[in-house]
């Protein structure tokens, strides 16, 4: 079993782009600058949001994070977006979800810049991902695709399962995997809560992605023989081996399978550190103008 | 075995249409106006803007088709569709593909104004049908959803085999029939020209869409008992049987599979009056500015 490495993977990226950065400051020019809103006082928020900002600053990007309370309107919201929408020197805006209930993510996501969006999750960059034209892929998407590609996985006609049908993972992720290029080209199925027999789908595939949201469902008796295991879920459950009385385990349980799958991402440090570097490499991007002029 | 009859559901939703274009043009207002830009003189293409004209005319709706000699530069071509997006009094623009092969079809499409992109090709209007929002649905997709919900079909947790991976009806029906609603909530398996073993998955399959382009494909011993089939292939072949000398087939091989399946959409008269009619609902949605202001 070959452990696919985000972390380590996700230092190079990161390594690669300090240097580009350096070369463009030492050359007088402005850092890439990554503006993130979070609203209110949800844990996990804060934490994703501070994981991204210290991510900025290891590779010199300018970072700012413009806080709101939970009370704040959705009109008040979409004033904001709409004026750094128009500031020049901001190459990339994320808003982190999930949003209070009185706010409706798709317009306040509708209303980020397309331009700006490097998180993916704009219409024009889903459309034009679907149609296989230049965009900002989501970054979860982006990331495990980046793992693919960097250990060279073979996915030509492979039968590849997803498991969980999100806007911002499985379909987006469903639309690379299917589509006619070298790291893709999968025969892909897109499983969720409504489908029968998990068991015999995951028996059949030769690549899983598990973007379900439940601790350690996928086991050693459910998969074949030399899978591919790609785990998505980032899921805290009580343990009395850590201090704090928390742990964080994936989707997949991954001392059952870890003898019997090809490759494994681990949990942490598979995917989530290279959703984090996607959203990076797509404000590089946003900065350089290579997307959208 | 039961016909999913396109041609008789087209015809009840035309008559619904044209009660409602009479009831517009009896109250002194102009009917919904569709523009068709052909270009070249691809026999195929003829046929179909044709078919679409001669539609609009039955039920009422202004028609017109512009032609360009195969030669017209694209950028000449951007600059009529331009025009005809400022034209408050036309609703929706279709392209007719396929384009030669100076025009990049993807610009063209993304040229449309996407409140008139009534084949729902823009990429603001697919990425709105992947997230769910509001939209044109892509025609011919459109159109087999329309069977689905007018026969009751159930298929919630069904194995749906989706072989075919277009842009404009694999891909957008893969997204349409997993996502989390009445007349969907299926596992889509989206095969193509790399997907190995197809036997296998066909037999599983409780419905199988065929939009593949190889004639009489399909054939009984690849299926199982009381499947659904949707047969969106349109071929041509020699056949001794007509005056023509020709004859269109489906991608399914129609004698074989139809005392064996639940249902099936026979070839002529299944799909391709649904993805006309489609088009005629969308133009009406943009003439009521339903999905957009």
């Amino acid at each position: 079993m070959i452990l696919l490495d985000g972390k380590s993977l996700s230092q190079k990226i990161k390594h690669d782009i300090k240097y580009q950065v350096d070369s463009l400051k030492s050359n007088g020019k402005r850092p890439p600058h990554l503006v993130a809103i979070l609203i209110g006082e949800n844990p996990a928020s804060q934490t994703y949001v501070t994981a991204k900002k210290k991510s900025c600053e290891e590779i010199g990007f300018d970072s700012t994070v413009i806080k709101f309370p939970v009370t704040i309107s959705q009109n008040k919201l979409i004033n904001e977006i709409e004026k750094i929408n128009l500031d020049d020197e901001i190459d990339g805006l994320i808003v982190q979800l999930p949003l209070p209930n009185h706010i409706d993510p798709s317009i306040v996501i509708s209303t980020i810049c397309y331009k700006k969006d490097v998180d993916g999750f704009h219409p024009i960059n889903l459309g034009n991902m679907m149609l296989q034209q230049p965009c900002y892929f989501p970054a979860t998407p982006m990331g495990i695709m980046s793992l693919i590609e960097n250990y060279n996985i073979e996915t030509n006609g492979k039968n590849c399962l997803i498991i969980g049908r999100s806007n911002i993972v499985g379909t987006p992720l469903s639309v690379l995997l299917s589509r006619n290029s070298k790291y893709a080209n999968c025969t892909v199925t897109l499983a969720h809560s409504r489908t029968k027999d998990i068991n015999l789908l995951t028996k059949k595939a030769d690549i899983i992605v598990m973007a379900l949201g439940i601790p350690k469902f996928l086991k050693n008796d459910m998969i074949k023989d030399s899978v591919v295991i790609i785990d998505v879920g980032i899921n805290r459950i009580k343990s009395d081996k850590s201090k704090s009385g928390w742990t964080l385990v994936g989707d997949v349980d991954f001392q059952s399978v870890k003898d019997k799958c090809s490759y494994i991402t681990p949990v942490p440090g598979g995917v989530g550190p290279m959703t984090i570097i996607s959203l990076l490499r797509n404000t590089l991007l946003s900065y350089k103008r290579v997307i959208y002029k």
